[in-house]
């Protein structure tokens, strides 16, 4: 079995990576997928890959807000009018689809979402399709907007669960700006919940209704988009962009120069997003970045790339790249009353910033590392690897004592307190070495450490590779030094 | 101003830690703050912290799960039943209180939570109480629940926000045993969003809706509650033990013989959980364990212990140690039909586990870190310094050019930028030099490096050290080195 959704869901399962959510229970929603404990390994230090090459690199500011935000926000955000999805409900046995998906997937005519209802009441009337459970009629297309809302206090108080992480980033801004002495441009990052009522949620972590995202939201002077002094750092990086049918592939420098880009700053982030995901093991031959047409673009902005990967079920939507302009802090000044304009010291101007965002999705960056990293060995008994980087690596070393007994497994045991606290390090006695070898690399484990009888001789012990199955011996006591070298990025 | 909430609240304000959620509008609910780049920057240290001592000290096991679920989780836990707060609602102008705090705070009478409705009504009639914003009369006491209920999918089926993220663990469990290879007793640790639609939240981070927890939950065979081979390197560790009005401290091992602590298994984690708080500069003079009395305890709680800390607001409650026996694995094992027992391989019988938890409020804990770091330095014009440990600090460094010229502001950036990928490093050039320390020790820097005319001679630079504002020329080759030795815990 080749690298594949199937086998990566099995390995997900099966090692402890991801599973659905309340799954003892017959009421269990779809759509939402809990992290085990491998898989919280991967996901913990895919976030501090992102903090190190985006935010410290960038020097950006992370926040940590809310999930749950007032209505007011939503109005000014333009989410309550306009985040929804159209759908279509059977009048027979109340069945409910999402209008465009299913008219695509019944007749293979592309649907946009923004189609006015009456034109999609009218393809479904042309085509004459019906409820594919009961075979009844459906009613009028409708619009179900996508938030979920809440009540808060005994009065039950309007409030939504965030859809994007952003808009607290939004609203915090002038505080943080102010507080933090900020400076355009200034990038303000979130990790955080986003939440969505999904129609149809489907593919484990592709489309859930509660999912994480990774959101850098940059602010800028709109009349100074050229100037950003660390772009030197990054021009020589290739971008590849898909524009239309075209796609070409072009140095940071290059693709302004040919029109690819508009300008410098967006060249610079789209360029340190490369950086970033060429030390995720993700494959970037693979990858690509799609201009989207005025049709395909998100309510709130005026251009727009999607950094997207090939995978076994297709391209997958990774990071939204979006030049938001003024629409989001004009929403919320316009709505609050509150002036955020900022000033501009070097030419003393008061501005109200435009914003240029990266909005990356964790949950797909995941699924895409495990399965850009996920091999079956065809020299070695079709054994699973998972190819993650150290850095990566939910389990960085395995400390299996070679047998239990003439005090193999205290020493093994020694080893491992020793290591543990500063590095994942994960004890393992049980079943054949061999048994127990495959069990890391399907974890992506890149070291397994033996304690054999020599051990106990003269204090050394064997490493393992995971990717060539080498062994080497090495010095006990130089095990922390070698493990720390592995994880250099 | 001595360290104080109001003190604290002024730095967290100013200085990024926390703010409100959503405050530039008007209709921004109560009990929703967000953390500012500062705050991001101990809580992530923090829980860094969290889980070097506790869950990769004892080998547990970390999930991420999510935080809505469906209605038969809180079927079986128990919260749809009973996590309510009594209510009073003014029959005249719809104000609605908490009516036991009510009552306290009016009379000074104690009213448990549990106290039945009818009861409440009659303190209220025999005091007179009426409401405090237009005299009017109250109706009955009610019972409010405090979980955020939401819809999902066109349908709205009934799901709700966990208010505890403990819930996630054990309906998880089965899966989490049985694919991870686990052995009783197993903890399995979770961090994340809990949710409470509280009446009356205040105090910042003290009482929130929307709160991060740090949960723990042991699996254990009941009937081996004393074997646990670990208890050895705890054994000495000091319990500050409060049972009523008794105030014991006791070793570990001491606590038990004494019967203030009822088994090993407990007196362990008891002991983890000292040596975590100990290595996050809380002063644990002002710390106890307090034994609750069976009025005290959560409904699914046996025996209970909460961790609190004394602070310029009174004893806070930042861990709650529960034994909740089988109450939480029968209930699910009742609800959901599925069998939850395990097997003890050492005496191959099957045991439904118990539960001992250790569940910790970071939101607080942060609060009282800060609190018992703030400091205000009478011998040098009062500055605010806030003294954390270097390896929760959000600024491990400040790098600062003496002034803008002679090259180096050019050198200062340069020292910082070798810096910044892997240390909290923060450039600063703006203002006078005394301004920039200020600035630095407010938000807990440990070392302000300083680059000067010597520096550019013979590459040394000042390095000056927060408490006690000594100053040392240090290489600047060696400053990795430096910085890398301070992190040391």
């Amino acid at each position: 079995m080749p690298a594949s959704y199937e086998a990566v869901m099995k390995l997900a399962l099966e090692r402890g990576f991801y599973f659905p959510s309340c799954e003892i229970y017959a009421d269990a929603p779809a759509g939402f997928w809990e992290y085990g404990p491998t898989g919280v390994g991967i996901k913990n230090k895919f976030i501090e890959l992102w903090r190190r090459e985006l935010v410290r690199r960038d020097g950006m500011m992370e926040i940590d807000g809310c999930q749950v935000m007032s209505k007011s926000v939503f109005v000014a955000s333009g989410h309550l009018g306009n985040f929804t999805d159209p759908i279509v409900k059977c009048g027979k046995c109340g069945s409910t689809f999402r209008a465009d998906r299913f008219i695509t997937e019944k007749t293979g005519e592309d649907v946009p979402e923004k189609m006015p209802n009456e034109e999609i009441d009218a393809i479904i009337d042309k085509k004459d399709l019906k409820c594919p459970n009961c075979k009844g009629e459906f009613g009028g297309v409708s619009r179900f907007n996508m938030m979920f809302r809440i009540g808060i206090g005994p009065a039950g108080e309007e409030a939504y669960l965030r859809p994007e992480t952003c808009q607290t980033i939004f609203v915090d801004f002038a505080r943080i700006f102010k507080t933090m002495r900020g400076r355009l441009p200034l990038g303000v990052a979130q990790i955080g919940k986003s939440f969505r009522n999904e129609i149809a949620p489907r593919q484990s972590l592709l489309r859930l209704r509660e999912f994480y995202q990774a959101e850098i939201e940059v602010f800028c002077n709109p009349n100074k988009l050229d100037e950003v002094p660390r772009f030197e750092e990054v021009k020589q990086t290739i971008l590849r962009i898909q524009d239309g049918p075209t796609m070409k592939e072009a140095t940071a420098e290059e693709a302004i120069k040919l029109g690819l880009v508009p300008n410098r700053l967006i060249a610079y982030y789209l360029a340190l997003l490369v950086q970033f995901y060429e030390k995720t093991g993700i494959d970037l031959q693979k990858s690509r970045f799609r201009k989207l047409s005025d049709e395909e673009k998100a309510f709130y902005a005026t251009a727009a790339f999607d950094f997207e990967v090939e995978t076994s079920i297709g391209w997958l939507e990774l990071v939204a790249c979006n030049y938001r302009s003024d629409y989001d802090l004009k929403g919320h000044a316009n709505t609050s009353k509150q002036n955020l304009e900022v000033l501009d010291p070097a030419d003393q101007t008061k501005v109200l910033p435009h914003i240029f965002e990266l909005s990356m999705g964790i949950d797909r960056s995941l699924y895409t590392i495990l399965e850009h990293c996920y091999y079956e060995d065809k020299q070695h008994d079709d054994r699973v690897v998972l190819g993650l980087r150290p850095y990566l690596a939910p389990v960085l070393v395995g400390v299996l004592p070679l047998m239990k007994k003439d005090g193999l497994d205290e020493k093994a045991r020694k080893i491992h307190s020793d290591l543990k606290l500063d590095f994942d390090s994960f004890y393992d006695e049980s079943g054949s070495i061999g048994r127990r070898y495959r069990r890391l690399e399907e974890v992506g484990a890149p070291f397994a450490v033996t304690i054999d009888q020599t051990t106990m001789q003269d204090d050394t012990v064997t490493v393992r590779h995971r990717d060539n199955m080498q062994q080497e011996r090495v010095k006990a006591s130089e095990l922390r030094r070698y493990l720390q070298e592995s994880l250099k990025q």
